[in-house]
């Protein structure tokens, strides 16, 4: 490789990243380089600010710019019910969705024995705090429908059982999906779950 | 999408490298944020110096930090053969082979009568030039085997004809290639141009 060695080291930080290996990094790197105005300058000011600025929030430990993300203090949405989820990807999905318009509780992964995660790994005990403080009345667990998932719904729903109601994400057929590509798992608990048409 | 104004952009911004969408976009400013210290910070400051620092070298037009790139000033090159490529990204394969030591050219693409790029859009006139004062025994053509390529390759063998020999890669199967998913035109080339075994 003869890259000079700023541009060979931003091409092989570029390849760490997930979706993209070395021969992608590469091309995005010489195409960033190309399109200097478009994409390196915007890029280099963005990227220092977001490495300035980035930080979990205080309270529900979405991502944001602010140490109480935009969500949390929005007071247009509803301090009812709260919705909690494994991951920030998955709360930004669950925003993109538009469905939900309450307050979130991001835990930052599942409990695991095996990579011996327990709640105090996660962000258990300040959920059980807020779901104490703050009075919701509903608790939407929209955990990943995994065992890990499942398992981690299952201690919260104990840790917060008589505070107020619980619910979770609906199992069933995936919109556009076809019978023919879905296993079992999924078929048994639609057909168990099925509704009047 | 309720990422803050920044973040949001720099997704926006990610999801337009080649290679990437808006989903693997989200998922590597994600990645980013939580290896703050052994990603975000380095990238911003590896971004931040490629976008001051880097240019296209003056005599090849490969793209480094200094006006004059580091294989054009390397003294241990070879000063006899120039290899004239399409692209900085043909040239950094070519490098990466390690098969060449000579100097390169770089055309910035091939002709093209549709999109109206001629000579004067691509470096010919400074090819030109080149092969008239450095002297060069031999003017490797590595093209792409496309017809543009090839157009290109001929109009700049007509350009510098009597000056030295003039060379092209050789065509043929590729390297691990199977025969039953070659087209026929390598197939017909690769015959053509059989070699003693």
């Amino acid at each position: 490789m003869r890259e000079t060695s700023d541009i060979n080291a931003l091409i092989e930080l570029m390849a760490k990243l997930p979706g993209l290996g070395p021969v992608s990094a590469r091309r995005a790197v010489l195409h960033l380089i190309r399109k200097r105005q478009l994409m390196l300058n915007p890029l280099a000011n963005l990227i220092q600010r977001v490495a300035k600025g980035a930080c979990a929030c205080e309270n529900c430990g979405n991502i944001g710019m602010t140490t109480i993300c935009e969500i949390c203090s929005d007071t247009k949405r509803n301090r009812d019910s709260l919705c909690v989820v494994e991951d920030v990807a998955d709360l930004w999905a669950m925003e993109r969705s538009g469905v939900f318009t309450g307050q979130y509780h991001v835990l930052g992964g599942t409990l695991s024995a095996l990579d011996s995660i327990g709640p105090e790994e996660l962000r258990i005990p300040h959920l059980v705090q807020r779901v104490e403080n703050e009075q919701f009345s509903e608790v939407i667990l929209a955990l990943n429908a995994t065992i890990d998932g499942q398992t981690t719904a299952h201690y919260i729903a104990d840790k917060i059982a008589d505070r107020c109601r619980i619910t979770s994400l609906a199992r069933g057929v995936p919109i556009g999906g076809e019978l023919d590509y879905l296993d079992d798992g999924t078929i048994t608990t639609a057909m168990r779950a099925r509704q009047t048409f």
